[in-house]
């Protein structure tokens, strides 16, 4: 993973001269006189830890090469991988680096690794890929008595240790990464279907720990409903929970666990319940005249079915600038298709996906919507994983690219998508920089479905500060219409005042006091969630 | 409601002598000889509350005739409906009833009904339907400081006070009846789709609170599935939470107070999914040659579809006594069919159930099924809700019958049902009153299923004991198969110990939390779901 930007650096591309031209003329986006720091030229301070802190960690983590210290590796491991953090990696900030990173090779050494931590009161973010775009992984450990931060990357929990074909379950280590894991079932005949846009680099245990959903989850469900089993390690202790795929024993205490963000403990393998490989994968392009037909055609699949594997549908400015289909980005493929897209997938045992498929046809064209053919499906899904590499080539251009999302019932919807829309354009145009704001419906419920933003604009003088702006108008809206703060990113940092006014007082004292339960030392990711005990 | 036995007094009905000379002949059942006491005989003890504190309860609930204080309305709110409840009220014991029901009108009235009873220490059980089988309303409230136990009557918030068709959703008070939930959806065009047996009775609060599942729950889902928002009055205040059908933002409380069982607060309203009437409700009978063959045909339809709205397999002694259709007990039924009935139901929009009609008929069929028809089918739903009639009919002529339900993963089953079985006819048996043991699996999950026990024999000399010994034989016996405690009836005080081992000490412990935050003064239900914290 590139330490200052997104995924292989081998995958990169420059944007094409064409979508520089249209960033000029159309966002007054000017080219960056500021290249990135190089690695070899930041400041990062020394580590905090003295040798018996480091060498407690080795004997945790089951040898000194487990705990590094060096600076590539704790540059490596600083904040995630946000626009905001990628604009401060880039200008060189790294103060907050953690003073070590620590590789424990199995569930007992990270209960060693945390058990080491507590009692000297080091802090300890869990790390997975890295992809946090909320400030997962930039606790707030300043001033707050921590002797310490260090970085407890699961990377070497990274086996399928079972798969059961009669329970179609697996049980996933932490910290393997989402490709890896499809492999590993594959090569079983079986598959996740999580996949989201981190697939190439997360991990298992991130989905898990932030409650994550896949482009495929209208057929593959979230990420929250294909775990039936958790294994966890907390400052107080283990715990396993997920004795059956549901249970009336109290509450669901899985999903206690899921979305804890590494607050509460350290998720260190699942149990997920697999399907066995898909004999077909087709995806098809539809157009609708407009968001809200186009919303309403989701909305009937959601509610009657039948429901496709993938279902999406881009705004009017989205299908224009064919942010879908990144690499025709300002080309021709806005002009060719107009109106909204919608893509369909389906995947599954080849009948029963042609099923599906048939019955899907029937209620799009009774939705009013026009069948483009195979090829937009395929290009979408040919580039759905392209999109922070193409945020990295905007960035190296001189533009500001950043997400967000919320989810809502449906008839909140159109008012969440204006006001949120409203506050970025006129948050980004007061501070001089006027956007281009595009939006997807890209997860469906019976009941509901989420909104996901992209916001595209030129960088200005303060990016950071004019995004902050943005970001709190953008927040405010979507709590003051009904919305949830996050659909699928999680809360980290960003989120935790919208997400403490979602949940409420009392919903925020009863996770505390969960938090003091599982982690009484307050070591695990202080400050990602929850408010501090003692702010 | 009977206040020593089920449902409506017009609906009992004797035992055909068949079935008395089956009891007799094969499990040595004698008539009672001690027929159950009369309501106007029982010893009700002294209400131990003052006028005082009455008093408050009165302004609390908007009325000093929302407190009631009569031995009839006492009585009415002692335990729930489990056998040994049963046997106990029967046989007079009515020492534990509460000292006073109060009947609140609406969230405010019960959120200064708990504030009045935490300032006096006075323990609060609410009370819905009062169909808890699992001591869910016989909190342990004796000798721990409270100064009385208030029963919390839900029956007056009894409203439908929003349906919005285009999110599908619906806002149901707790204390709504099942029948006049579904009667109100109903005029408007929509259906909740939870019918567990308990359904004529139960409220949806109680739904709610125990995490219950209806016997359709292929086709419409678990309750907790159904619900999107939850309106809770606690002792610390009220909370509210539900912003959209998903989230990642945080663990999902909302699953943190389904199945709290009035531990953590009293659910006031609840916000579910709703679906449009069906079109078409049909039901068919299957046989299989076997329960291993049965299991394996359900599992199929649940990991590959097409799911039946309602799908339910006998084992062969429940196929053989003809439970499945109580009007047919003793009788011609079981000779009839043999082997193992399967009953599937369709429910939905008439084209996508027979699509899916006919395509679970070519599973089944491959399954080694033989289709028997639409009368089984017919026969299964008409007689649903008729069990506990049976039981009680069962108790009237000495017999004693009680059910108890697991789940597992599909792997675990054989083991589970095998151990299960094993314990209960060993321990009855050891006690000189060897049982019919039956079971069925009425609930399936891509990864596993629920088991579902019923238990007829003759009453012998100490049921209760006899009963005592053999549940905690079968408890011991699921928890050491990897089963869950408890499916859809829920932890009350009789599964607590289990319950307990289930989810570990960090999970009991995080749950005394979050039950300390909510509920400092401890007066809620307690004893119910978890030890209290001075055992």
């Amino acid at each position: 993973m590139r330490w200052n930007g997104w995924g292989d650096p081998a995958q990169a591309a420059p944007l094409p001269d064409g979508v520089r031209d249209l960033l000029r003329d159309l966002l007054g986006v000017r080219p960056a006189d500021t290249p990135p720091a190089a690695l070899a030229d930041l400041g990062v301070p020394a580590p905090r830890l003295g040798a018996d802190v480091l060498d407690a960690l080795a004997r945790a983590a089951g040898g000194a090469e487990h705990v590094r210290t060096d600076a590539a590796s704790r540059v490596r491991h600083t904040r995630g991988k946000s626009t905001p953090d990628l604009l401060r990696i880039r200008a060189g900030e790294v103060a907050d680096a953690p003073d070590a990173v620590v590789l424990p090779g199995g569930h007992d050494e990270v209960l060693a690794v945390l058990r080491a931590c507590a009692e000297r009161r080091v802090a300890v973010v869990p790390f997975g890929g890295g992809t946090s775009v909320t400030g997962g992984l930039a606790p707030y450990a300043d001033g707050s008595g921590f002797s310490g931060v260090v970085a407890l990357d699961l990377r070497r929990l990274d086996r399928l240790t079972a798969l059961d074909e009669v329970a179609r379950t697996a049980d996933l280590d932490a910290g393997l990464r989402a490709p890896e894991a499809e492999r590993l079932l594959g090569e079983r005949g079986f598959t996740l279907g999580h996949f989201p846009q981190s697939f190439e680099w997360a991990t298992i245990g991130g989905f898990a720990a932030t409650r994550g959903s896949g482009q495929a989850s209208a057929g593959y469900g979230r990420f929250d409903e294909m775990v039936v089993g958790l294994t966890v390690a907390t400052p107080a202790g283990p715990m396993r929970l997920g004795r059956a795929p549901r249970s009336a024993a109290g509450p669901d205490l899985r999903q206690l666990v899921l979305g804890s963000e590494g607050a509460f403990g350290v998720i260190t393998s699942v149990t997920v319940r697999v399907r066995p490989l898909p004999q077909v994968r087709a995806y098809e392009g539809w157009r609708f005249g407009s968001f809200e037909q186009g919303a309403a055609a989701l909305r009937a699949l959601a509610q009657d079915g039948p429901l496709p594997t993938v279902l999406r549908l881009s705004d009017e400015t989205e299908t224009m600038v064919g942010l879908a289909r990144p690499e025709d980005i300002g080309a021709a493929g806005g002009a060719r298709s107009g109106g909204c897209l919608v893509v369909t997938g389906y995947e599954g045992a080849a009948g029963e996906a042609a099923d599906r498929r048939a019955g899907a046809r029937v209620a799009l064209r009774a939705a009013g919507g026009e069948l483009l053919g195979e090829e937009p499906g395929a290009a979408w899904a040919e580039g759905r994983y392209r999109a922070p590499y193409l945020r990295d080539a905007l960035l190296d251009a001189g533009a500001f690219a950043e997400t967000l999302e919320t989810a809502g019932f449906w008839p909140a919807l159109p008012r969440l998508y204006e006001a949120v829309r409203g506050a970025l354009t006129e948050t980004l145009t007061a501070a001089g920089t006027p956007p281009l704001v595009m939006c997807h419906i890209s997860h469906v419920y019976e009941t509901g479905a989420s909104l996901y933003f992209t916001v595209v604009g030129a960088r200005g003088d303060d990016p950071l500060g004019a995004w902050e702006r943005a970001k709190r108008a953008a927040s405010d809206a979507i709590l003051e219409c009904g919305g949830t703060i996050t659909h699928h990113h999680g809360v980290g940092t960003d989120h935790r005042p919208w997400y403490a006014r979602e949940i409420g007082p009392l919903g925020v004292a009863a996770l505390r006091a969960v938090k003091s339960t599982l982690d009484p030392a307050g070591i695990l990711n202080p400050g990602v969630l929850l408010p501090r005990a003692d702010e």
